[in-house]
């Protein structure tokens, strides 16, 4: 059996570990002649993967359907349920999304910089793949496709694990990606995924596969997440929740705080970029608090406050300490009453996860304090935190949003996925 | 007693555990205001941190020599000694080592990247220090001063932590140091050491301080290396030991060759750019092989060789397969014939550690393939491997040599010591 298949289900008989470790060596092999692809051998393979997709939608939303049945029979939640689901629509979004990173510049062999030495040593800094991607996910089968597909534009071998409940989704997906590589002649096992459904795989990609894994993203939710990084022996990626905040300064205008609040909120209560929390300056708290609550309360949102925000509108609940730090991916929010931008940046720090944070304020100074001094991946001014989207900065797509520091911080783009090396030319220079 | 001063002893009063975290606590905070310090206080502080050297320079001298005296008494090795002893010049360039890091260019707050998105959103990408860094070096006392200086440069509050053979030398430095920070009035805590020789102190930094410790640097010899890399809990540089090579290509001018080669082993021994390793085209075997290996022996280096390379001079033992992955830090080298820039390059990737590698040739396509495919840190063509520096970089100076490929590569220079965070302003934009 093929690496690139799918064992259906268990199998006792398999030795877990052996077969990992057998992933993880293919995978180094694939990162090494994928290092050396051109740009045209990429694209070329990434156009197939999309026609592949296209020609087995029929395939994919079969293998879909057998998924979302035996999820709904387990009696899961909704909301989980269509995160899973395909339709022929997400079907072809999955198809157009990897012909637009066709079409996004390689970043392999970029020159980042470039300088010479008084001795005459000419020195380029130039992006190079980081090596092997380990990207360990949930129930969007969709993960597959766009995880792959970045992967192999930035020139990395990726191995995938995603969620049980999407196995023969994600594996129908694989099976096209697959079809995809070899049309292109590139190795079949630049985009593997691991065949079965057994727990124990994960633990072995956070061992990092002797040291054939160079880095894991964890897309998932909080638990899958808190396990990465607890067990990795590997650098990971790293995405926290998203606690997200608008504040609306003293010199915010009331308009479009409302509607930046209820966009940031509302727009989708469950990505990370959501807003949960709104600070509002005590001084505009008057003219402020009872719209902008009344503006969330119309669009369904439950709101959650402290003694003044429970004063200015009925039927606000008061919130407990652990709110401010909760991420409710629904239609909740919290909201707060602070005494100016300090105690807001302070608020935000404390209590935030250094995702995404918004002010919304006519006053540039007051902008550039709350930009400079909040210590998140991304801050905005005057901006919905909906915006927290690679897709929306430009990149193309992303695996996720980081939240930590090292190597990548904010949507992680085909850049993200690149390391870099110095190429230094000399002409016989010796070292003094 | 304060942080920033040295116990001289191992106290069994002392809860090393609480006494750690609170160095974590105390460091974050630092960080926070070191992120909004502006360039001329860390500049002043710079100045002043090598002001209080040169003031300090008998008292550091005579800690100093207190710690030869009994490392000297316990036996230690000559190279030992001599990477732990000061001179009043060691001391001086110190000071001077701290004045150029005063001079670089302050990295945060530089955009690296801008552009507008259609909907009008404007997206800087800045740097940002990274926040607190937890550096664990041995003998050399130096690395106090250039690795305090470098962190505070980036904006980052730096815990370090020196070999218990440098400790009141190491003392006496950090000493210095916080007199410079108080000068500046920035807060003594941004440079702290630990104050304890007691090992347990390591494994609480490995373990990150509760959150408050954001990258370990190691600085030191393999076993230092290998138990950061097990145990640490938070992002590492890695900096796996330096297997470095030349490899004399057929296209090879011999007098280049061999200046490079005894430049790249013998220079000095000690380093981690220093080679290890000649590989040569078998090709040119007959005119080059000998002279190369004439010249290495009239250097006073040791020869171990494959067959080919026994047989064209007497004297060379042979080489075992251990050699060609061993990291010598000494005058012995291992020279080996390959078939080819193919094999050469193979050679390279199974043995090497993706440090620092050479070519010498004339021929300008072999030069771009070495370049290209040599998946090191650090590649030259024509060029000697001692190279390998932050200083002969033009970086001003560097906390190590990053042999992993995530975040850092390279020379670890005071830009490699940030992250970044995105920017984004807007005029009410809310997402569709």
């Amino acid at each position: 059996m093929s690496l690139a298949e799918v064992r259906p289900d268990n199998d006792a008989d398999v030795d877990v570990g052996a077969e990992m470790a057998a992933i993880g060596v293919a995978a180094r092999d694939a990162a090494r002649r994928l290092a050396n692809a051109t740009t045209k051998e990429k694209n070329a393979a990434l156009r197939a993967m999309a026609a592949a997709i296209r020609d087995n939608a029929e395939t994919i939303l079969e293998a879909n359907s057998a998924d979302v049945d035996d999820t709904r029979a387990a009696g899961a939640a909704a909301a989980f349920i269509d995160r899973l689901t395909l339709t022929l629509d997400r079907v072809e979004a999955m198809a157009a999304g990897i012909e637009m990173i066709a079409e996004l510049p390689d970043p392999v062999g970029t020159v980042m910089a470039e300088w010479d030495r008084p001795n005459g040593l000419k020195i380029d800094r130039v992006r190079t793949p980081i090596g092997v991607i380990g990207i360990i996910f949930e129930s969007r089968p969709n993960v597959t496709a766009d995880a792959g597909a970045l992967c192999l534009k930035a020139g990395n071998a990726a191995i995938l694990r995603g969620g049980s409940d999407s196995f023969r989704s994600s594996g129908a997906i694989h099976a096209a990606l697959v079809q995809g590589l070899e049309a292109a002649k590139l190795p079949a096992t630049a985009i593997q995924m691991v065949p079965t459904r057994d727990r124990a795989a994960v633990g072995y990609m956070l061992g990092g596969l002797n040291g054939n894994i160079d880095v894991i993203v964890p897309r998932g939710g909080k638990s899958l997440v808190a396990r990465v990084e607890a067990e990795a022996r590997v650098p990971v990626f790293a995405h926290l929740e998203g606690v997200c905040h608008v504040y609306v300064d003293r010199a915010a205008d009331l308009d479009m705080a409302k509607e930046i609040v209820v966009n940031a909120k509302m727009r989708r209560t469950g990505i990370c970029g959501a807003a949960e929390t709104v600070l509002v300056d005590r001084t505009v708290a008057d003219s402020h608090l009872a719209p902008l609550i009344e503006a969330l309360k119309a669009a369904g949102c439950l709101v959650r406050g402290d003694d003044e925000a429970r004063a200015s509108v009925p039927g606000v609940t008061p919130a407990t300490e652990r709110d401010w730090s909760t991420e409710y991916l629904d239609a909740v929010i919290s909201v707060r009453v602070v005494s100016g931008i300090k105690e807001a940046i302070d608020h935000i720090e404390r209590y935030g996860s250094h995702h995404t944070d918004a002010i919304v304020t006519a006053d540039e100074a007051a902008a550039n304090r709350f930009l400079s001094r909040v210590d998140s991946a991304i801050v905005l001014h005057n901006a919905s935190t909906q915006f927290a989207d690679g897709g929306e900065f430009g990149m193309g797509a992303e695996i996720g949003i980081a939240t930590g520091k090292m190597h990548a911080r904010g949507p992680v783009g085909v850049e993200q996925l690149t390391s870099f090396k110095y190429k230094v030319r000399g002409a016989g220079q010796v070292r003094p």
